[in-house]
């Protein structure tokens, strides 16, 4: 039995609050749902099954390059960050499992990681490495490049930091390793785009051997930042590139803020199931850049849509297709644990919005070019509020009904924010 | 000897105004590249034997969905096409081959077609199919698509006209097919994403079938237009698919103007050069999406990027590298004639420049990290004035100084105007 | 009693098909509001209140520059316009006004049109002039413009066109125009940006003087196209510009389709409602550029933020606020009917969920920086399945509780497709 | 006489390897003007009374929220800043003022910095507030907000900061302050969007009160970030509105990266010229967001094409027109000192490219709508190589031929590296 958080009465007396309105609104989409043919336990056992992974560094306040402005009760370490994330798998029973950073994550001893994560009753999702800025007492600096950098130290520096990660997670039982590289050139001729290409493939063929058989490598595609002419690994193009140039264990993860304006990630997602290389997401959402906003805050509807094709490719039983979901955001003016909660719940939610598609008469619409019936058809699925679905699914697996106001109702952020000393804010990058 | 649109005598009497001129800029010039190291004759060679091929329907104006408003002398069928790019390439030296568009410019007999050519002096380039509107009698619409229609008999239509595209092109001489399709869907839901690619696949892999050995097939990508939620083939990563799941003699053409905002065009170049798969360009320049606008006339650095790609390929000798070169525009409010005088001019003008780039020295500054030494030595030759280059390879070649100049010293637009019947102007797809 | 083009017993049958799921899920919609302390039926009587003008050239197949697919039963005339208009408005209830566009609606006496509307029980809103493409038999081109053209004969023919516009308006009871230009520029120095402008206001002030003193008129700003350099009107700043030199009847129409990739458009429309210019909307949808695509079907959300800003502004009870509401879309892949009543529904369905959001805690939660709560608040609406509401509103009003099943039930486009010619389809701007 | 950072006789044997070469270069670029009826050394006087501030923040190296990569002889305060930008003045000559950005700059004693200015030969230019970020020891957070904050004392507290910014420009001789704020929100609903705007126009009425009567105030907008769903100031327009409302000294600064994707920004300074709220600029160039990169190192026809409006105003006379240039960089690869000196050239460049534009010939061609013709002058000028222009600009007044190998001659950073102690790189805000 996992050690709790946040009492567990608490989560009882609020969710009693609402366990009338909820009991109501379920059966009314119950009855709903059934004149059109479904059974509404049937998708909630399914959304109940449905995870997300939550990043260690989701749990600590982001900051722009303009300032960071932390919040109280800031994690210190990664025991605390494992912390947090027990809250939030505790009331969204959605997060069983962390994704780390190393080297933010590192301890002298994974072991401990290990055993303070099955106290929680969590588990380790895909590694990250990180090469984007310089660990202090770094040797090679990463200013101009990492695993693509002209220099053969600095690119095998790297490698070795890509392997270090590797053997952490092997410690702790992570099965993937997420590579994501902000090596690329701030002006025209600053790089060969061709040679810097090579270089990154080299290296990363060099991590791949070292990746045990039973792990699998998330190559992660990015428009632009930190580097603001050229990116190494720009888009999916590329990271299609990469997954087949280095094996059956490399696969693209496909970062919802991570494309150029207007781009159909959808249609991403589509063709990178249909070619078996779609490794995973880091679900957030955007309205600029790679703003890492909450899920589904600002385009709910591309969201589900996203959900929509891994729906339908289940529904095709497409071969191969077996994503990771990770959450990968940065939480600058809410309380990250309240985000998390948020993003887990509305990922949840264009899943149970997308498993409710009539997809029998979608196929049909589509096969006679009926635009109009068939678009509605998924219309109509998103419209559904699916809610009391997931506070079903929630309550089912002993969450809460409503977790925002059960993690208000608990008091943690104020009892941690005694524990934890106030951190200070500043500025980003600007000078 | 080509049959002259053009007088002989009145591009001499003309260059003969700018010759002086040209003479002092020309040796200002060549006395300002020796000191660095560079020939200004060897280059003026170079240039002087790169061409690119116009659309034959580029010679008539264009419109937009809220209007066209023709010009005069506006050709009447594929002979005054013909002519219309004799006068260019007349003028240019720069521009000997043609590329045809069917059904527009199909006649009954393919061999009148190369009869006219050959007596003009032009060759022909890469044929280009349309199933992107109805041909008057068609009997499957292509409302739907072509290629992915969910009907067989419609996509066996459309293969079918591709095929007949090819046995013109035979007939020709052309080598290569290109096809862009505007097959997507308006709405998320209309078509399946994956099903819809998968039948496009399917289909060219029939239309690759019937492929001449010594041919080559280019699918050219584009992100939206005319389908406004999705396109079948949205962007190079699908259009890299497309290449290698057809073979060896399928290649990806970039058109610069069909990319997301922002997309750094000459990195997707870079990407399809190092993996093969680079066919060819469709030359013009836009701001905003599919603008069709004159080469260089937006921004002329990213022409000339674009340009650094290509002569970076060749100078590291890169393998099965040689793209084809061609212009696609839309000219709505210029003498279409003069807009390809001009496009052709500015393709020639970012490879000259290209062409001057110290290579050893950004390779050098490159290895270093030397970014603002890097991206001045490209700027550097960018800021070349090559005009006198360009003009001089003209001269040379029997065109004209200053090609615009020349033309309107001819008279030919007021001449087929008088030749060729008023053409009335009106909407387009608004009604 | 208007006459009717669908037979009423038809819509019972489909309505009592309906009839008693609408009244189950009216009843839990209900019972979940009631919770939330708002009456369902206030809620309904405002929805059933709020009406959108629909377009008389939406009712035929729009196209691209590519290509025009038309359907069967293209209206032929603005009689046939105004009929398939009166079947919109039959079934949602929602759109008792249309918006003509002149020369295309223009009929030898205005009184015609009149009698066929009142007939039909239709009035018309905005007038709609038309200087982007050539009419036959016009003495001056626009090709290079009308409104800000550098020839005074032609900016003053553009302005009598604009008079006449006002002039049929006043006969039939409109009590706006619309001025929409594409006056702009392909290529850089084409135009003088600042001379363009200067000329532009000037013409509008002449038909200014002209405007009846019970009239409004509305200026439209867009990006780009049919121009894809310059725009005269580009963008809302240059929008207030304009209605800031004419007066006080002149106001900002926003066409959501209209602006930059990325742009916050319900931060403009919170702007042009606080200076007091806000005008009114082109309702439509979009994901690249003007794709007038049907409402809320690529982004429902933005449309709700919009409908957010709009029902805040009652709210707040702010001067000089009465939008005129009015879809412009292109259908080309649809039936324009079923397009139009489906824009209609969502255009009521933002509304509704906007009408339901709770405001008070919404300024409670924003006055103190709780972020994630705020934005819950308004998502909270946004889930609500409003669908009951907006049914029984068209119910109560004589509607269909499902208007596309109604539509499709009543034969009515096989019909007038039996009465009116056929129409072929071709290319657009392409040649 | 000013101290020199660098001895003279270093710029002068490094301006000695380069006077041959300039002299024939100057001379051929005469002749060939001189054709065109331009005396070149009449361009050359004008580029060389043309100036550009620096900003004291961009000597440093600047980073992103990812990383911060300092280089070495970082300055320790403002004192070492002025140091830096008397090296850039003293070999370009076209940077003799520097602006401030407070409280960074804040010292004891304002009479300091002028003290140390005027002995290095800078004067002061624009003032610069800072509420993006808090400063160690402020009272109320800006983490939600400065200027438009729902509290009242946070709002106060910025006011007086920016009151406070004047106090100090008044000391040191600025005539303007610069206001940009990074308010906003991150999610639809955190603020409500008109009263923000409401609470940010009173706190600007309240600092502009305090403006002294010989001073300006600009107001600067960007698109976003920090904030990523909204911003108080988001573009043009809502500053216009700013700058209306406050009065005659009020007036709105251009950020070249602070706009939409594709927004055509020439027109935007056309428009503020016309309506006379055009302040002044922060020059520097971006491909995808305010990526804050050397001026025309991306786009430098876009570049050239808005100072084509700043000299055709001039060339119209425009009223109230005395635009403030300045330069707003973050420079992460490069020696901040080689990149100031690199885009005050590359401003320069420009304005000479602008200035010899046939502004009658490009008159007469809009005139006649002679499109080809008329974006062909503004190109012909584009095209120009005026580098011996801006060389001898720099060389007759004192400066350097080759500033940025003069500067490498001089050995400056190393010199500063030794005095200057290391910093440490790091995260942003990124955890």
């Amino acid at each position: 039995m996992a050690e709790q958080r946040i009492r567990a009465e608490i989560i009882a007396v609020v969710n009693e609050k609402h366990s009338v309105a909820l009991k109501a609104d379920y059966d009314a989409l119950g009855a709903k749902l059934a004149r059109e043919g479904i059974d509404i336990d049937a998708i909630t056992e399914k959304v109940g099954k449905f995870f997300v992974a939550v990043p260690s560094w989701g749990v600590g306040t982001g900051g722009t390059r303009f300032a960071r402005f932390p919040g109280i009760g800031e994690p210190r370490n990664i025991f605390d960050k494992l912390d947090d994330c027990a809250v939030i798998h505790q009331l969204t029973q959605a997060t069983p499992s962390v994704s780390l950073h190393i080297p933010w994550d590192k301890v002298n001893d994974p072991r401990q990681l290990k055993t303070h994560a099955d106290a929680l009753g969590l588990g380790f999702d895909a590694m990250n490495s990180n090469t984007f800025s310089d660990a202090p007492g770094q040797e090679h600096s990463y200013k101009y490049g990492s695993l693509s950098h002209t220099d053969a130290a600095t690119r095998q520096q790297a490698i070795e930091h890509n392997i270090e990660c590797i053997e952490i997670g092997e410690a702790i039982g992570s099965k993937a390793l997420t590579v994501w590289i902000g090596d690329g050139s701030n002006f025209p001729g600053q790089t060969n785009l061709t040679r810097s290409f090579e270089r990154y493939i080299d290296a990363m063929k060099a991590i791949y051997k070292r990746l045990p058989g039973d792990w699998r490598i998330f190559s992660e595609h990015k428009m632009y930042e930190p580097a603001f002419y050229s990116t190494v690994v720009q888009d999916w193009g590329t990271n299609y590139l990469i997954a087949t140039e280095l094996g059956d264990k490399a696969y693209c993860l496909v970062d919802l803020g991570h494309h150029a304006p207007n781009v159909n990630i959808e249609m991403i997602v589509a063709r990178l199931i249909q070619f078996k290389k779609l490794g995973g997401f880091h679900f957030n959402d955007s309205k600029y850049g790679d703003d890492d906003l909450d899920a589904g805050s600002i385009d709910p509807y591309r969201l589900f849509l996203v959900f929509n094709e891994l729906v339908d490719a289940e529904h095709r039983e497409a071969d191969d297709f077996h994503p990771a979901h990770m959450i990968d955001q940065s939480h600058n003016v809410t309380d990250p644990i309240e985000s998390l909660i948020r993003s887990a719940n509305e990922i949840r939610r264009a899943y149970a919005q997308a498993l409710i598609v009539d997809r029998k008469a979608l196929e049909s619409y589509q096969e006679s070019n009926d635009a109009l019936m068939a678009s509605e058809t998924l219309k109509d699925a998103f419209r559904t509020d699916v809610e009391p679905i997931l506070a079903m699914a929630r309550l089912k697996a002993g969450g809460a009904i409503d977790p925002i106001s059960a993690y208000r109702a608990s008091g943690y952020r104020e009892k941690v924010g005694k524990e934890r000393p106030v951190v200070a804010g500043g500025g980003g990058g600007i000078v």
